[in-house]
């Protein structure tokens, strides 16, 4: 949990830099709010509250009735079941944002960061109950928030000393792609292709195009494109070139223009930020931008990700909201930290217990009261061991905990000594606060 | 939220400094776990996750038949719900103890903020879902422990600037009571009558010792201690010559004394601490120490309690662990600031944004973005506002939001406005970043 707060905590602070304000929403959602959200997959991986006092109900038949229809359909019935865990922050904050639209001061940029909960098979890197850290803003056209979201990103991760690539890329350049080769009603099948280009190569995004039924014609005119190793300033400008038929097409790289030559005015601080034109998770979903944080050398999925989205309050009664958000991969940070050696002493221990009392009888015990109580007024974490045992054990205490100094009583006063280079000095409370701090 | 975090932050510190880890656990348990830890009313308050794919199961019939089984008998049904939310966080405490007994290095500190859930009639200061924080120390007899929970309450009210008072009482004086008197079978009876001297005074009180069947002799040889007005030593003094015949009552005078002695030694920053013998809270639980905290002046109930148990983990076979807890009841400490109006703009604003740029035109918006990089990589929370709307909406959002500073661009440079003040001044980046900071 130190390692996780650690992650929390600096995330956290890069959010409230950037003017974003915390919100928690509840547990437990209406069923309403969150079925047919996911997909059929998710409503079956809902964990579903049973109403209170079934067994206390006085319609015992009713109830049976009931549960025999649900199971025969294959449905919720609200008498047995009428909230739900949240499967993700996203619904859950749409929900609040029409809930307390007159109170909102838009553009609202909010960060949350809770557990969410899957009834899924757990196992590894998949959990029942995980933590999701997200940010967006929402009431805002503006492109300065992609801009921004990149710099905290970038900001983040460079904290943290990950080392990353933050590609982008937009939706509308994808529309524009299906749109100049002719098969604009199969952007997805298009998109979900070209997703593939790195793992499966030219070919095998061609072959899977001829089985979803794109014409040889449009396949033909999207070689350039498959075949086309640059930069992003090239790629832009052959992009230009390609979709300049295109209206959708054209906005897209205007917005990606404009993204990219704001960053590299201000520079950012470690990350390297490419366009990626393969680039297209969540499409049925977003509108524009499309972001996605990759650890650099190291074999993990994506460690961030999001982009902008034109409604999504409208499914709660509030229509036309922009809004665009990242979320960061909590469990996944985690992995890339432990991998790459990051976690530090100070990541680790600032949290953690600094110096232990050792004391040979009550006399020493009660001698160290005071002691500790003008180190911790020093803001030093100080543990006196409680009870009366061999030092052996209290000793063996202090090395299980990793506790890195103890203090112990010899005839000349106060003995401090470190635990990992085994120096030791006498030392007077003053220079006990001194050294610690 | 900026609030309860506060007050969530300001205890962390305090734990920590005192030496406990943070421990988080699951918000689920299985049902057997939390049923009958809590009396019937509390396992009527359990909210139970159906199980999952109910609706997919394929013997259809056999869900139907132990849903009747479970509806005629008011029982819970394994094949309709195997887990609950967890109810408090000391039971998920104590199954993690044992869980993890060989992993954990004793004496165990742990502390843990988490909310619990609560299947209640929801009413002005009761919640389905709650926040608790609680600390406990596991595997050690030491009375340090309490000494260090009394001197972590009072840094931590101190911290938050209310005052309260800190009662504290002792089981075993209460045991050595009821024995005293000879009616040690009815210590729980007369614990409940004694616990409302403040509310019924003596008469209510002997008025119930009466009618809970307590001999009018043991009635008797309680109205020195119920007529009793004195400070704490006193009442020490007094109890040691009504408790010479009790073992236990002397052990816990001896206690009392220990705790009461080295908390006077160093002494407590702003709390009042006090001897309560009217004080029973959880007593069925409850071995040794008893502690609640009022606020001073403020008609609310306790904002902190706890106490030393003896046997934690025992129902789930890990035997005579004592421990020794406190809990801070955060929605009353909120309460209770919010009444004596001690949220300072410190602890709202730390987290909040500090300075707005407005802008007349997108010029002035892309020169901004380099002067907000530098004040955020000084620490100081900036936004930009991000859509080209009229400079009186850009205001307008700075008003709502409180944010406390805005910068303008007028003909001869950078203007900061101080919006509380309305003072303003030209200033250039770096005076921007020394006046904010």
């Amino acid at each position: 949990m130190a390692r996780r707060n650690y992650i929390f905590s600096t995330i956290k602070r890069v959010f409230e830099k950037f003017g974003f304000q915390p919100i928690e929403t509840p547990a437990m959602e209406n069923i309403e709010t969150l079925t047919g959200k996911y997909g059929d997959e998710g409503d079956q991986l809902l964990f579903k509250i049973l109403n209170s006092r079934q067994y206390e109900a006085k319609n015992k038949e009713e109830l049976l009735k009931e549960y025999r229809r649900s199971l025969e359909n294959n449905i919720n019935s609200p008498l047995l079941t009428e909230k739900a865990l949240r499967y993700d922050l996203t619904v859950p904050f749409a929900r609040y944002v029409v809930m307390h639209q007159n109170e909102i001061v838009f553009p609202f940029r909010r960060y949350q960061i809770q557990p969410v909960w899957r009834a899924d098979r757990p196992q590894k890197g998949r959990y029942r109950e995980f933590y999701q850290c997200d940010a967006d803003v929402i009431g805002s056209n503006s492109l300065l928030n992609e801009v921004e979201l990149v710099q905290m990103i970038d900001e983040a991760f460079t904290a943290m000393k990950i080392p990353v690539t933050i590609k982008i890329n937009n939706r509308k350049i994808l529309s524009g792609i299906a749109e100049i080769i002719g098969e604009k009603e199969k952007i997805v099948d298009l998109t979900v292709a070209i997703d593939k280009l790195e793992k499966v190569g030219i070919d095998g995004v061609n072959k899977e195009l001829i089985e979803k039924g794109i014409s040889p014609g449009a396949i033909e005119k999207l070689q350039p494109l498959l075949n086309f190793k640059g930069d992003t300033r090239q790629t832009l400008s052959l992009l230009n070139s390609l979709l300049s038929g295109s209206g959708i097409g054209k906005k897209g790289i205007e917005e990606l223009s404009y993204i990219f030559k704001t960053i590299s005015d201000g520079g950012l601080q470690t990350a390297e930020f490419i366009l990626d034109l393969t680039l297209a998770r969540g499409l049925h979903y977003y509108t524009g931008a499309i972001f996605e944080v990759k650890a650099n050398n190291v074999q993990i999925g994506s460690i961030c990700g999001g982009g902008r989205y034109d409604d999504l309050t409208g499914i709660f009664g509030l229509p036309n909201v922009s809004g665009v958000g990242i979320s960061f991969g909590i469990d996944r940070i985690f992995d890339v930290m432990n991998e790459l050696n990051l976690f530090t002493e100070d990541a680790e221990k600032q949290s953690a217990t600094k110096v232990l009392f050792i004391h040979a009888n009550e006399t020493e015990l009660a001698s160290y009261i005071p002691v500790a109580a003008r180190l911790r007024s020093n803001g030093i974490n100080t543990e006196i061991y409680p009870d009366l045992v061999k030092d052996k054990k209290q000793f063996d205490y202090a090395v299980k905990r990793k506790i890195p100094f103890i203090v112990t009583t010899q005839p000349s006063g106060m003995q401090l000594k470190n635990m990992s280079s085994r120096e030791s000095k006498i030392v007077n409370t003053q220079e006990l606060i001194n050294i610690l701090k």
